[in-house]
């Protein structure tokens, strides 16, 4: 237990980069060579033997040190502050960022400074969560439903989700809860993969990890498309060749389309069946993407891993844009933001699929998912947390997949710690990994 | 001239910041102490003689240096290139800043990154205004219509504008030009003045200065309201009586509302027939702004100082949001953006009427309205850009307001550029006011 002395002593970040761009591991239409980073942030604390909270932005690379100096700005908010009353609300926390009345000109609540706020909320929950000795899915599960809408911020949101509509949804989604939970303990929660689909992958591979992943148990694979229709439509049917009829195929064009070239695409690639469209043009085009709705069904329409906030997702369901609504762990401000996206996906019954993928997207998401099951929505029906097999060896607790599904894990806080060793090599510009790359490019030269 | 051969050879950036907050200007219902504050870029070049290009992007305090790191992360992308190719199509830059594909994850086109990528952009248009020996003004408006409509972004845009629309736009915005410039130089563009307004000051100040601004030829003040719907209705009672019935109020919320709130407040206040509500919600929610337009009327619905990009005015646009747009030269991605914007208001007969004041606000925002009443809408009807008089001294070319008109600025460039005594004293932490102020307080203690 933490002594309810405990203060926060510092916030420590590191600007880490890996290189997967050198694999061409995670290419889609908009992102050709993403180097998968993260803005890591600790939060250190006076407590003897307490635990630490630790968080992050994802990024792809270049802009990763503008990241962490975002969050290093939010730095005098944090240290100083009680251990206890920052576990018991995070909330208190989530709102004085939100509310930093000239850091909020940077924004407001989205891009840079928003995702920064993220981090550092996330960081909190972490720690609140290892403080309980519980993992995060379980500590949300079994929190009191007053407690929870505590947490949410419903500025904006009221016109389509009042706190009394919150409490209803939390108090009915917990019955039934216990059984729920020894399903996902034996069970695990449905995942998806998106190993094979990228883009610079030649077709042969596509073949194998698309066959490899119905193989693992996988029921839905996703491809990213955009950049060639002759070669979307090639690479869809080698796909739909290699799994066969009954997984689902959920295709991503990253935004690389207009309204109406999106219809047009999408209709073209439609004798293959894809389940999902996703990101079909802008994330901030909410109008845009209930037009391509209408226009592509029974295809879905699914988006979210760049939405920036709460207001946003509100019209995109306001606007009945949206057939999936995919949460992201570390686009918005932390699980504050998050449980009030949740929340207006089950008022408006859309079913959350999250963006997952990159570095320690997956580890993080997967919590809130399960407290969706458990607590919230009630059910994985059509529901499933995207899978990436990358860079989960750099985790303390890396996510486990197995037969399709993410296993609970068990081990207290939000899964976010990044190994010790992993940060020491990866840590940008002079960690040990980049400074050998850099003396390795210099001999050549 | 510039020799065909300069290229740029730095781009270097500094953290200005004014402290306002000690006085209370700019105080409103979301912003109580801005310090208002410049991330400031300067582009330099080996042309011996040749001029510099200045841009900046406005904040108000706290997170200047995130925005400092921010432009620091573009410099890659600008030193190096030709300053000849650079001024023949800024449209170059733009595209190459918001396409970088790793750090359009920070956004994509929002908060802090975006607004980066506007103060690099401004800086070149400003360096291409000065080698040209123009005002920007008067470059953009005597500018073939085809090179305009290239330096525009689309993306995102045709289901709302084309290409070819925004072509028939710009060649039918230049009949009469010769006799509007004629009408600029002699009588100015209209301004309107929130120096009344600031929520902080009380009612006798309000009410001098209210009167002052009649006096000073305003047809138009703007009131901050939204922290007290008490004193909002006592400050609208007091503004009225000081100013008379000819003249418009607008009342500004910052943000501060939620949708039904917003309903509830402008009602409460309708008596004193305020001319436009500004931001009565997030700058996020299209929805809402056309839901608060619907119930409003007459009382006119204005927003874009933190619209963050073409897309959300494309959209404000077709959901019949607003009455009034309102760009800013320093949110969005810089000259380049607000061209298209420009054109989406024209097509769809929305007045532009500008946010400024800040620090160089008023300074950059004047060339677009020019522009727009030379060589887009042809008009000044229901248009006015805001105007604050502050801070004005720190720049090379200052606005001038006369008759409650910005008079048309004569000097090449785009009016960006910080005299260089005040950046050596507010330059932040160590400039000459910041390192006495420190000194002071150290005195103090």
């Amino acid at each position: 237990m933490t002594a309810t002395s405990a203060r926060i002593t510092a916030l420590d970040t590191y600007d880490v980069r890996f290189p997967t761009s050198r694999e061409l591991d995670g290419s889609d239409a908009m992102n050709p060579d993403p180097d998968y980073s993260a803005a890591y942030v600790v939060l250190r604390t006076d407590a003897a033997d307490g635990p630490e909270g630790h968080g992050f932005t994802f990024t792809i690379g270049r802009g990763n040190d503008v990241q962490v100096a975002a969050i290093d700005a939010l730095r005098h908010h944090v240290v100083g502050r009680s251990v206890a009353e920052l576990c018991d609300d995070p909330g208190s926390l989530s709102r004085d960022l939100i509310g930093d009345s000239q850091l909020r000109w940077l924004g407001p609540e989205k891009g840079v400074m928003h995702m920064a706020i993220g981090a550092v909320v996330n960081a909190v929950w972490d720690l609140a969560a290892k403080s309980a000795g519980q993992p995060l899915w379980r500590l949300l599960a079994h929190a009191e439903p007053e407690w929870l809408v505590s947490q949410v911020d419903f500025r904006y949101l009221t016109d389509a989700l009042t706190p009394e509509e919150a409490l209803a949804l939390l108090r009915n989604g917990r019955a039934g809860l216990a059984d729920r939970e020894v399903t996902l303990l034996e069970r695990g929660y449905p995942g998806y993969t998106t190993s094979p689909g990228w883009l610079g992958y030649p077709d042969d591979k596509l073949t194998r990890l698309a066959e490899q992943a119905v193989d693992d148990g996988f029921t839905q694979i996703k491809l990213k498309v955009g950049a060639d229709l002759g070669d979307d439509i090639r690479r869809l049917r080698t796909a739909r060749a290699a799994v066969g009829d009954g997984i689902r195929i959920a295709i991503d064009a990253n935004q690389r389309w207009g309204v109406a070239e999106a219809i047009q695409w999408v209709t073209a690639l439609a004798e293959f069946r894809p389940y999902w469209i996703e990101e079909p043009t802008s994330p901030d085009d909410i109008l845009g993407h209930a037009a391509v709705r209408r226009a592509v069904g029974p295809v879905k329409v699914a988006t979210g891993e760049h939405v920036q906030n709460r207001v946003v997702f509100k019209q995109l369901l306001q606007a009945d844009a949206l057939d999936v609504l995919q949460i992201d762990a570390a686009r918005v401000g932390g699980v504050n933001e998050n449980l009030a996206i949740l929340l207006l996906a089950a008022k408006f019954g859309v079913p959350v699929c999250p963006h997952a993928g990159g570095v320690g997207l997956c580890e993080l998401v997967q919590h809130l998912s399960m407290f969706d099951y458990l607590a919230l929505s009630g059910t994985t029906e059509d529901r499933a947390i995207e899978y990436v097999d990358h860079l989960h060896q750099h985790f303390d607790v890396p996510v486990v997949v197995r037969g399709g599904h993410y296993t609970a894990p068990l081990d207290p806080g939000f899964s976010a710690t990044m190994r010790e060793e992993s940060i020491a090599a990866y840590h940008f510009p002079d960690g040990t990994f980049w400074a050998a790359d850099r003396a390795r490019q210099e001999s050549d030269t």
